[in-house]
């Protein structure tokens, strides 16, 4: 068992990785004192895997849990699903002291810390992430949302959670594509903060992919204490956190541009992250040797860095349209070193027209 | 002029009453620097009146305005106008440092607040007030919301505006009920925090009426400083802030039954704080004088307080519907004199009956 503790200004917050979720959240909903209903959010995919431990640890605490399973897919981050859990959490009989538990990948941690953010102005949630993606990156750090029809995650807020709980046997149910896409964010740690760390990504990359316990613990923990220092100093992101959308530029483009479909979230980043490390380069910032020791591991963990489907002069619109673009210029976080990042607001268009060329087939 | 500061741990703010908000609104817009287009949310009757002001305003400021102007009344705060106003928002291409203003009433406020709170996880926004309710209760404070078909503000966050200015003259564009409604807030910041001003209001009643320009800067700078001291000291209602809710727990039971057609907010509030009035009495905490002070003032500024069209056993039994319950238990504000209240969660049933059966007609 690992505890990262996350301390932010007016609240702190601690995440769990262990082997299994139930003890941690029995203890926690035991310690504190909710109100007695509780309203569990997830999808019909891992609710039919892990919606019963949950409810376990919920009525042996004293209370009593009601699972809202919205469909599994992006689709569930929506006006319209929002809706039907306000409506849910109204009959429910939810108050101001009531728990909502996120209770699956990203997108119903997302999509249930909007409604824990904005029901009642704000209820108690917590995070039970069981995508290697969420427990590495989007359950921690409070960036909940839902998506609008012109964008994804455009309306949302910084709220954190009360806890987080990772179990790492529910890696054991997820498809490999889906161990990949986490590894992409883990690479990107690796990459913005700690040459060591991605030191050892490189050399264990073999006992990643076979799921490792111990490797697993070993990576999960070090992304999460590293995103969490990140996010202390910078809950709302007005400054430093913005490192944390290394090859996230160029990714949200791709994915925009392919439709959210052809590429999964990770694969997008692994991408973008090949081309950021290109961008440095051609800014004289790093070697060719750096470049191509991150596109190593990149395809190590069988992810890509070049897209598919979408082209040079579709990309670099789309980047202009980002949400971190601040009147109009592009924030573009580009490496000196791995483990040492930095913001260039002027990097020349010609380069950027390079990059894309090169990492669209 | 007169300038209040709201000081709160991670933000402060000013609210600026003064005759015209024009000087202040143009210094505000030339100092900071926010991105160029400004959205600016009204209703369709205020817009007509102030909306060209503040579009000169920021013009003059070098920015670009456009008006989004919602049906004048509570429906505009509902999920589907937000929604019209997230994509109104993403066409004109807000980023992360473009303004949302609110230029209104309550509703404006409340629903310009919410999307400005959720848009691209939060931007920031201005209040500019239009009616003395929202001048001395809505727009201090940083409750933001909309409504749910099933309850109104259900749906909403705690975000703060970087600036509330406030215009008396806008006062005189007001029909006469809406002054009154305003006034019921006022009565109750006298009767919450200050005797003195309570007392002022008794005796400049005749002043306050006919819209005297002094006694008005004083009655909203004064209800702005004791609503900023009360904020500043409980952000997030999680305890202070509720002695707000003074009289508002028989007030919200009393708008809910009525369909929120037949009393207006302050109506409301002016019924339930003479009933919190009568059950301080009736709790042997204050003295009969005092329940007719309270009353008296209340009738000096025409606003009501006997409830008709609803009934005692409707009232007690949507008490328990309040958003500030907590597992079941109503948190009643209660007097121990003028100026002086505090929070009682076991307040006899009995004798609540007895209040409600005395207020309803």
């Amino acid at each position: 068992m690992h505890k990262v503790s996350v301390d932010l200004k007016n609240i702190g917050y601690d995440i769990i990785i262990e082997k299994d979720f139930s003890g941690t959240l029995r203890d926690f909903l035991v310690t504190k004192r909710f109100s007695s209903k509780v309203l569990i959010i997830s999808d019909t995919h891992v609710a039919d895997l892990y919606g019963g431990e949950v409810l376990q640890c919920v009525e042996f605490a004293g209370m009593q849990g009601e699972i809202f399973a919205v469909d599994a897919g992006e689709s569930a981050k929506s006006l319209a699903v929002a809706e039907k859990l306000y409506t849910k959490a109204i009959s429910l009989g939810l108050d101001r002291n009531s728990l909502v538990i996120a209770l699956g990948g990203g997108v119903v941690g997302d999509l249930a810390g909007f409604i824990a953010a904005t029901f009642l102005r704000g209820v108690p949630f917590i995070q039970i992430p069981t995508s290697l993606l969420a427990q590495v990156d989007s359950s921690v750090g409070g960036k909940v949302a839902i998506n609008h029809q012109l964008g994804k995650n455009l309306i949302g807020a910084f709220y954190q959670p009360k806890i987080v709980a990772i179990s790492l046997d529910t890696l054991t149910t997820l498809p490999p594509r889906e161990i990949y896409t986490g590894l992409a964010e883990v690479i990107k740690y690796g990459i913005i903060c700690d040459k060591e760390f991605f030191d050892y990504l490189a050399t264990s990359a073999d006992k990643i992919l076979q799921l490792d316990g111990v490797a697993m613990e070993k990576i999960i923990s070090r992304s999460c204490e590293i995103k969490a220092a990140v996010v202390s100093e910078d809950e709302k992101e007005t400054g430093r956190r913005i490192i944390l959308n290394f090859g996230h530029t160029i990714a949200h483009a791709i994915e925009n541009a392919t439709g959210y479909t052809r590429y999964n979230h990770g694969e997008a980043v692994a991408i973008g992250m090949y081309g950021a490390a290109l961008l440095s380069y051609y800014s004289k910032l790093i070697t060719k040797e750096t470049v191509k020791r991150i596109k190593d591991i990149i395809e190590k963990f069988n992810l890509p860095t070049k897209a598919q489907g979408c082209t040079a002069e579709q990309l670099f619109d789309l980047l202009l349209r980002d949400k971190k673009v601040i009147s109009g210029k592009v924030q573009w976080v580009l490496l000196k070193d791995i483990g040492e990042v930095f913001v260039n607001k002027d990097v020349e268009e010609a380069l950027v027209q390079l990059v894309l060329n090169e990492i669209t087939v």
